[in-house]
């Protein structure tokens, strides 16, 4: 049900994403059916893959995340994530409030035990080709040391095992290159950093390295990794204003990748833009897709996790 | 004698801005006589209008700020502040070692009695045209609230007198528009900025609203506005290599404003990019000619100053 234009284009892009996933993947569409399938009418859509999960509210976009949970448990996004937790689904994801996205999370299947704060990463397109992720952007605007540290983990597992990097680098945003260079945060993380025996870290990276092939993973704080992701989102918009194509430049788009995971959580969960087009929602659930397949969340729970 | 390419661009830079200033503005260089006498030999380059003042020696880039000025009284760098210092020059720029600016100015001139940081700051071209200000973007990685409600003042000083804008807007940069968003520190300058009278606070800005035009002052620490700065610097750069040319985009090259004023000090002092061409170093020395002008420092002093 969720995102700025409704139903209409998660419906049409779960129409597009059929047809790409392999013929063993099935779509499961939470939400109110009977509006669900006057659409599917309307498209002349159907799909032995696809079926619905009756959502009987919805949560509106921009109220507060945890009285809209608390006040309406029917609603598609905790329902989705009833359907998470109970092994129904192996995969959510919604183009819905993003902060009830991310507080449902944290309420239904949880943070990996062990994991101090999950994060939202965001895949970041590489000049020569392929992505990278950058973690946190968005979710924790306040970090310490070791939560820095704990997404370097993390996003290296994502980039492992969901992108497909073997031994992935790992730069921590910074202000200079140099190690004491940075606020009180970057100081320590980098100590930390550079002692952590589980990730490849190659040491600080500038904003001017964000698309170059510096370090496949980046780390920072959620407030900078927001306003990095939003200032590129901005710049990719006013390109496109201007007819710009180009082969690089294309892929700033966020719908060439559809959606951002939430890591450190007991499931694989996309959050997608509240703008989505069809095309956006497709590739949020082939990312969606991915992530069950390679049971990314599985893979940190048994590096982080505490019960091993 | 800075920057990355020794005193020639500096050289050729003061050529052209010396055809461009006003009649009554001369240009001091400040270095090592005999290398820039040779230079100017070579170049042909001879004014009545530009001076060179002796400096026997030249801080290296990349040494350590504090150290060089401590063991060099004699480099260009101190020299120059010597003569800012003592009023011989109204304003002084180097694409030398930037620490080194940075630092000196503290040494010599230092704060303006009342300002808590110093800070640098960078212009932002607007998509509709003219420019904004970004403060800080680099000199304080780590701000407390009061800091950053002392940019917003000090830019807006500068926004009013140098960009000619008249009770320019205000926007903190967070990652949301509600006042509730953000780091303990952005929450907590909001509400001070939400009841500063010098200043015309429009609220938060996100990372998407650095080009538009919901505010001509945009405040955030040093960490955050170096970070954005060397991103779009990048962009910049991978959009020349592709050989795209626009209006609003090639105002993005740091060339165009040629170099960073430092706010909250007793002088008007510009760092420039190490990597300055002719036309960077042109436009830092009409940049500077236009803070000695407005007498920018002087307004700061005024308004913020404690001995009023």
């Amino acid at each position: 049900m969720g995102g700025d234009y409704g139903p209409l284009n998660n419906i049409k892009g779960v129409q597009l994403a059929v047809e790409e996933l392999p013929d063993d993947i099935s779509i499961v569409m939470v939400g109110h059916r009977g509006k669900l399938e006057k659409i599917m009418g309307e498209l002349d859509f159907n799909s032995p893959r696809v079926e619905i999960y009756h959502a009987e509210d919805e949560i509106p976009m921009g109220v507060h995340p945890t009285k809209a949970l608390t006040k309406m448990p029917n609603a598609s996004i905790p329902v989705g994530y009833g359907l998470l937790k109970s092994g129904q689904v192996e995969a959510f994801t919604s183009c819905g409030n993003t902060g009830a996205m991310h507080v449902g999370a944290m309420f239904s299947i949880r943070a990996i035990e062990g994991v101090i704060r999950p994060g939202i990463a965001s895949l970041v397109p590489k000049e020569h080709g392929g992505y990278g992720v950058m973690m946190d952007v968005g979710a924790n605007p306040d970090c310490k040391a070791d939560v820095l540290v704990q997404f370097a983990e993390i996003a290296s597992i994502y980039a492992q095992h969901v992108l497909k990097i073997e031994n992935p680098t790992v730069g921590l945003i910074n202000l200079g290159e140099e190690e004491q260079k940075g606020t009180l945060l970057t100081q320590s993380a980098h100590q930390l950093l550079k002692i952590n025996k589980r990730i490849k870290f190659i040491g600080n990276i500038e904003g001017r390295d964000l698309f170059n092939d510096k370090a496949d993973v980046m780390i920072c704080d959620g407030f900078v990794g927001n306003v990095l992701v939003k200032f590129a989102e901005s710049i990719y918009e006013m390109l496109q204003k201007r007819g710009y194509r180009d082969e690089f430049f294309d892929t700033m788009d966020y719908r060439s990748v559809g959606g951002s995971p939430i890591l450190g959580i007991n499931g694989n969960v996309i959050i997608g833009h509240g703008v989505s087009d069809a095309d956006a929602v497709k590739n949020m659930l082939l990312q969606s897709s991915r992530m069950a397949e390679t049971g990314v969340y599985k893979r940190i729970k048994e590096n982080l996790g505490v019960n091993l």
